[in-house]
């Protein structure tokens, strides 16, 4: 075998988790590397059958699995990285471009599980590195306050605020709460729009409002909602009737991450929107906004580090 | 605090994962121990949110967690342990009373997972012990081969036999191939029953046969099928199609776990047997055998069993 031929043998290689493919690909397209073959589905019974076909000894491997679902997608997540582990490869990294169990990073009542930091435990001891897009970090400020492997954590609000400047006539960004204030001022920041951050007023257990101060004024703008994650989309859809009140036109409501709790996505639908658009960290219709560069830009960091070898 | 509260307050303590309440309590019964109280919710994004009620801090926990469905239901476990050790407990050991992952206990072709191995590590490191019944050991002949941690698998067999003494008319125990010979045997010896292990014959893919030697001579028996896991109960529906055949009557079907591929319980159903029934280690309709005595005699071993202090 030549030198050449060795060397590119040992290359980088993406494997793909099931329902990752695609953004597998584009990745792997990105990286400039192959997309290495893999089996990995369910028996009767319901285990995961796992098999790698593609060689990786000696590889750097990429794995790609969104964790939106996570009960059901980690384990088969682990069972690959172990598999990959054990066929020799050099390290194996995780692409996970939602990362789960960000929320619960304290114990606010006695007895509570800081799943937070379980998780991030045991997918630290699964893989060598993991990269993310928008996590939903909050009291923690950076991943490595919570993950012991090197953690990459990139953000799409360039690719948004690009998308809203190419598709969004006057834009007016807002935030419907203070936690989405973050993302909002991101997007805004990065093309120099507009920005609201409005304020959640929870008036009993069920009905939330947001408070609209002096919207009226914004009357030729389009609104643009902007969120991390649209889960239930209550609070969203509550911010769409506040606009609606106050006249302005049908906004454009962007997650980064379409987690969707059943009928949530269209419920916002219905609710009034001009369009629903989210990027693809999770596969969903309401796709519009590709991330496959923002993840390659974060693989490519960690694949250049230098390499922890494990005990 | 008196020296015998503060005994009580330190004795063992029973905690049921979601769907295996009844089991838990049953067992704390028979362990004379109590069952403590906990939350385990699943979010509308899909997180687990777990919270344990009662105080641990150094006590010997059980968790109570069938793994059918492991895929889904390991996650849950896995934070569950893990937020019963980070509230101080002295131990925690999981009662299993199905294990899943153990088919897989070799590479059989390049580049496959020995998911049986990279499963019991990641139990072995959240949990101090465990205990199943009638695991699916087929190479590996005792779990200690697959678990880094104390770990033991009891049998059911005495029991399915005491049920076929009380409920079966001039029964024979009948192991429809050579994999559950072991179940079969292990059944018919507890009572000195007769038994005969039929032999499957694979004619194409999907074209499973029995060979029924010399059946006609039991024609005034009961046939009892016995296996230790019906997932797709194909080989139990073509032992039931070859036992009528060989005009028997219908047979009782007994299986020690209730693992139940879609349809399956239905289609065995119908396949012209006089009742189907299983062990409650995975909760089902066909549950007539209760194993919470097996299990409380393998966790009074264990919790006797002095305590590995963890690293």
């Amino acid at each position: 075998m030549s030198a050449a031929r060795r060397t590119r043998a040992r290359g980088p290689i993406v494997l793909a988790l099931p329902e990752n493919a695609r953004l597998a690909s584009a990745l792997a397209r990105r990286l400039g590397v192959p997309r290495g073959g893999r089996v990995v589905r369910r028996f009767p019974d319901g285990e995961t059958y796992v098999r790698v076909r593609t060689p990786v000894r000696g590889r750097d491997v990429v794995l790609v699995c969104t964790l939106d679902r996570p009960d059901e997608r980690t384990l088969p997540a682990l069972l690959l990285a172990a598999t990959v582990r054990d066929l020799a490869a050099r390290s194996v990294g995780l692409v996970a471009p939602y990362l789960a169990y960000l929320r619960q990073d304290a114990r606010f009542a006695p007895g509570e599980g800081v799943t937070s930091t379980y998780f991030a435990r045991l997918v630290s001891s699964a893989v060598d590195w993991v990269v993310t897009v928008d996590p939903h970090l909050h009291r923690h400020h950076t991943l490595d306050a919570v993950y012991a492997i090197p953690a990459r954590a990139l953000t799409a609000a360039p690719r948004i605020a690009a998308w809203i400047a190419r598709h969004v006539e006057r834009p007016l960004v807002l935030g419907p709460d203070a936690e989405s204030a973050q993302w909002a001022e991101a997007v805004a920041s990065a093309r120099g729009l507009p920005r609201v951050i409005l304020e959640k007023v929870r008036r009993g257990d069920r009905d939330v409002g947001i408070s609209a101060p002096d919207l009226a004024r914004w009357r030729g703008r389009t609104p643009v909602l902007v969120d991390d994650i649209i889960s239930t989309a209550r609070t969203m859809i509550a911010t769409v009737r506040q606009l609606r009140r106050a006249r302005l036109a049908p906004p454009v409501c962007i997650g980064v991450h379409a987690v969707f709790a059943a009928g949530a996505y269209d419920e916002l639908c219905a609710a009034g929107v001009a369009r629903v658009v989210t990027c693809n960290t999770i596969a969903h219709a309401s796709n519009a906004i590709d991330v496959a560069d923002v993840l390659a830009t974060g693989v490519r960091q960690l694949l250049r580090a230098p390499r922890r070898r494990r005990g």
